[in-house]
């Protein structure tokens, strides 16, 4: 195997849960691929799919996906909280091992043009795969969502790839390549939400704080708790042990205890390896070191 | 893949690497193995190798390094500093991933089979493999080495395979399964190897610690700094992280800091896993949530 590639495609459908199951096989019948994750949330009448696999395999399976898709969605009449452009909102293709960046954003750059060519859909490539600095914000592409962009395409939105004008149907679609996403909670041992919400004031980026972290101060419900939820957009800028440690200082520093960490979803190796690598004060302990990790290779 | 079982066996030539170099070139050739590591000691005069894949390649590796070994590896005259009873002295099989440990014992027990039946050697199976309490212990089985094992075949040391005389050239040999084995290290700031040695004593199993914990204080010479030297025999019985936070509580009582932790080799997953888990508090933090090693199954 050449490495591993994931891919986490958000569908414009989020209810018809029949549809979904059918875009999931898809997936999951295409060779050398996982379904790792899926999730449909109606209210967003969104859906996300988690698979990952051999970088050609990944691709073929995002480019049956989105043929399969605009089969079955069309944006006229699509309704939901969640911002969008079109049946097949976003692909992002992360490199999870073996594979370099530079390897997702040619998969991004071959299943845009692929897209563009077969279905006259306007593309537009983000994150690491952007063409321009403007490109690179997920929530700059999309502000207009699917209603307002058609106007657009002529000005400020000139697809990278596809006509200028949108597909009434399909809409656009964004494909990009990023690092792998970690979504981490910590659970503090009080029920001062004001003290979450300062300390991921603290430690997020936008305010200043730690470089590719997005955090937010929660309140959960039963039992009452605060809670510290971040995303690490880039987990080899700011890595797990960093956040947590950032975290129990200033929760430490107000009297108050971590009670637990929690990650949602799947997380890469390296990224768990950091973790154990911090606790143990093992200088450049990394994958090469785990023996089934080389089995990967 | 049917799961990962790694071999380590430990052959009684560590002078002559040309023959090493041979031996080793017999486990690469094997397909579906993959040769981890090697280590050659002269004053020994013994080679260990760390070779690992799915079982059935790993018991035909073995095998063939048992063959080539008794063709080259003659016990009439070879001296060295390290106890043994035969060319190919020990033979572990050890469970990695997807396979337990009675798979290993059953590999353990055909090897063993086929040894005797092919060379004519007597054979010994230990740790998890023994077939008697007093067979479960390498030192003890041992003891007499090659040299003094010959009128003990008839007597406390009856073989479990093969025939009741020592082959003159391959002696005898030892067959066996066994949890992974971590040697882990800990650096303290302090000159004081006093610390270090009743540190050592209190965590080893030997005297009254933790189950399944080896562990020694030594002294390093530069820069001068005293260590905790631990071989972790069963991971799954004593982790890493629980090691840690003893050795790191008695040292601070003692008004000392842990400079650097010092892993040896390889270590399984689980077992980096398990460090992880505890950094962040995650409950049940295993390999199912590790993208990388959703590929493993």
């Amino acid at each position: 195997m050449a490495g591993i590639v994931e891919c986490v495609p958000n569908i414009s459908e989020g209810r018809r849960l029949d549809v979904v199951d059918g875009l999931a096989s898809v997936i999951t019948a295409t060779p050398g691929v996982r379904l790792l994750d899926r999730t449909s949330d109606p209210d967003h009448n969104r859906s996300v799919f988690t698979f990952a696999g051999d970088p050609a395999a990944v691709e073929r399976a995002a480019l049956a996906l989105i043929d399969a898709t605009y089969r079955v969605v069309d944006m006229r009449g699509h309704t939901g909280a969640h911002p969008r452009l079109g049946a097949v909102d976003v692909v992002p293709f992360v490199p999870l091992a073996g594979v370099t960046m530079a390897d997702c954003i040619a998969i991004a750059h071959r299943v845009g043009e692929a897209v563009a060519a077969k279905h006259g859909v306007p593309v537009f490539y983000y994150a690491m795969a952007a063409t321009r600095p403007e490109r690179v914000r997920l929530p700059d592409i999309r502000k207009p969502e699917y209603e307002g962009l058609a106007h657009l395409l002529e000005t400020t939105h000139v697809p990278d790839a596809g006509p200028r004008t949108l597909h009434p149907a399909a809409g656009a679609i964004v494909i990009g390549a990023r690092p792998p996403l970690i979504a981490f909670n910590i659970e503090l041992d009080t029920t001062d939400l004001k003290l979450a919400q300062r300390i991921a004031k603290e430690i997020r980026e936008s305010s200043g704080g730690l470089p590719a972290v997005q955090a937010k101060g929660f309140m959960l419900s039963d039992p009452p708790r605060a809670q510290v939820s971040m995303n690490l957009l880039d987990h080899t800028v700011t890595s797990l042990p960093q956040v947590w440690h950032e975290v129990e200082t200033r929760s430490r520093a107000a009297g108050v205890a971590i009670l637990r960490g929690e990650l949602i979803g799947l997380i890469p190796l390296d990224a768990a390896l950091a973790a154990a690598g911090d606790a143990l004060k093992l200088d450049g302990f990394a994958a090469d070191r785990v023996i089934e990790a080389r089995f990967l290779e």
